[in-house]
């Protein structure tokens, strides 16, 4: 077997997707000889940066953006493969990043500012990990911060806020960075809310971002708003999958940069360029806290075993439990499954870290020893 | 692969071991194309011939011998291969065979009536299996029932018991049944203690057979007597293994019958002839209720491993649960093994049956599963 990739998602409140994958790299290294490709997976959220750094190296970069309630931060950004920006919405505007919630005034303007910056050392293709944001502004703040102008009913321009979209009455793009065109984005997102209504952006989410009922209404209410008049000046439908991420973000990103929105994990697989690292690959291994029937809808593991199964490869998953419905794996393309589990245990117990990283390693151990005894044996 | 052998103890408390056996078995067939042989294992207790027969094939005989206590019962034995006996002690001379306690008078005439039957019909080979006895006697009343005499101090032949064994002065073999002569004796047994002593047949059993503290140390010192008497008549010495086996039949079975003493899992393999099923065999599946550092030491699935080591078998193991120190069981030959449990979960909820036949099965699936997997992709 001369690769394997160990790709695997974080056990939520266990363990870290690297630590999960130092488990995984260093029982296939001590009983199969083989190389190992570690890609830790990032989801979307926060810490992405950091994950796609560490599986596919790059440089970490700084830049001075306003944070979501004005004041200037340092905020992160990674670049891969030369001119690959990736860029977290958490880093610049997220509810890490401010001293309060401001639900109606947070700005999405700093993530715009540190898009600028990847674009001013030569970044032309970006992916945009949506997560952990603190706005709900339709990513008119980041827009603005690249050029576009936002006018009021009286004619003046400003950068709306959730609060004041609904005074939006016109969106000219003409001054928009040219950068910005000659650019490919890519939004990874891991909701798929759309941008309004009872399932959207400012019912589901604002609440954690410190909304009122009443202001959840006209934060719905200018997204509502909004949607119509970029529909109208930008020509792109609001009526999309995950249209809704970052406070509506998702959605300016599709309308004012033109992206395209993607699950966090096939752009994490489209970054790390899964498809040509399978070529010479022998055997993939994922992970995930929790395998059940939910996995084949939209998890990691489903995800990574989709493009494996493309090119034949197999594909094994371990979790921290696995439910009946679990079995959906297999169609979904993992070959096999195998809880972490080592007898019987109280959950509490099974998910306190040093006790899920023993069992971890324990288990994949005896899995990788039975891979080299029927190595050896054929 | 052509064969699999799956060869499990019982889960005790959840499945018994032709359960085990059927879930690896539908396993290994649904997921690899291969013929399974099914041999629960029976570790020489009560169940073992249904065991063995259900492995082997064979037939089930039925002979009215004495009970313990002395009443005419009917008691079964099995016979395999044409001319080999497998006889439970249980089935003549067991606590369930009595309606109430006799430590010291209990006899294992019926055991020996039990063998005398398969002599009668041609066995000339035999596999003792001496759990669960109701007795004490040191197997003299078996030897009784083979043609053995027993004098005591006036020169009065008596069939002794627990009670009367102080009482033997001579023993006679002259008159023992020349068939016995003929054949061979093997004795399965899983424990190892000596016959008497602290760690003897009378202070560790005699209480769960109904002796008093008093009438254990008589038990005890009738053993210490008639084994000086047996060591002078039959030269042969008590200082064995498994001595103590069934209230000292062990011993008894070696003095008397000549038999060798065996592990419970060691006479079933030789009586499988389980390195001649080994030779064409691809695979080896075993289990166990619970691996540990134990294992190593007398369980059966070390038993089956250090056999199929000798060929160079990959052997696999299952089991309700795993301790830290079950690692010690690759060195015992034991190349991969997994517990069965499938995410947090109460002993109680993993030890109840259904609950533990669905996690073996889903388990069992996923390792069959993989193994099939890199059987395809090779």
């Amino acid at each position: 077997m001369q690769k394997v990739i160990v790709i695997p998602d974080s056990f939520k409140g266990s363990m870290s997707s690297p630590e999960v994958a130092d488990i995984l790299a260093a029982a296939a290294m001590k009983y199969v000889k083989c190389d190992v490709i570690k890609i830790p997976i990032a989801d979307g959220g926060e810490g992405s940066v950091d994950c796609i750094l560490r599986a596919k190296g790059g440089t970490r970069r700084l830049a001075t953006v306003h944070s979501p309630e004005g004041t200037l931060i340092e905020a992160a950004f990674g670049i891969v493969d030369g001119n690959t920006a990736v860029i977290e919405i958490a880093e610049s505007s997220g509810l890490t990043k401010q001293t309060g919630f401001h639900a109606l005034e947070a700005s999405t303007y700093g993530f715009g500012e540190l898009i600028r910056a990847a674009l001013e050392i030569g970044c032309r293709n970006f992916f945009l990990c949506l997560g952990g944001s603190a706005t709900t502004d339709c990513g008119c703040g980041m827009a603005a911060a690249l050029g576009v102008n936002f006018y009021n009913a009286d004619k003046e321009t400003f950068i709306p806020t959730g609060g004041t979209m609904s005074q939006v009455e016109k969106i000219d793009l003409s001054h928009l960075d040219q950068r910005v065109r000659q650019s490919t984005f890519t939004v990874m997102s891991d909701v798929i809310n759309p941008l309004y209504g009872p399932m959207g952006a400012a019912y589901v989410f604002a609440p954690q971002k410190g909304a009122t009922d009443e202001e959840v209404k006209i934060l719905d209410a200018g997204l509502v708003h909004i949607a119509g008049v970029i529909e109208c000046d930008c020509h792109v439908d609001s009526h999309m999958n995950a249209a809704g991420a970052a406070g509506g973000t998702g959605y300016g990103c599709a309308a004012f940069l033109g992206a395209k929105i993607v699950s966090g994990i096939d752009g994490l697989l489209s970054l790390c360029r899964f498809d040509t690292l399978l070529q010479d690959c022998g055997l993939i291994v994922t992970g995930e806290g929790c395998l059940d029937g939910q996995t084949v809808m939209r998890k990691a593991p489903a995800g990574v075993a989709k493009i494996a199964k493309e090119f034949q490869k197999p594909v094994l998953a371990f979790s921290g439990c696995v439910t009946e419905d679990a079995k959906a794996c297999h169609a979904a393309g993992i070959d096999a499954f195998f809880p972490i589990v080592r007898g019987a245990v109280s959950l509490e117990e099974a998910m306190q870290t040093d006790h899920a990283k023993q069992n971890m390693t324990d288990t994949v151990e005896q899995v990788f020893r039975m891979l080299r005894t029927f190595q050896n044996t054929k």
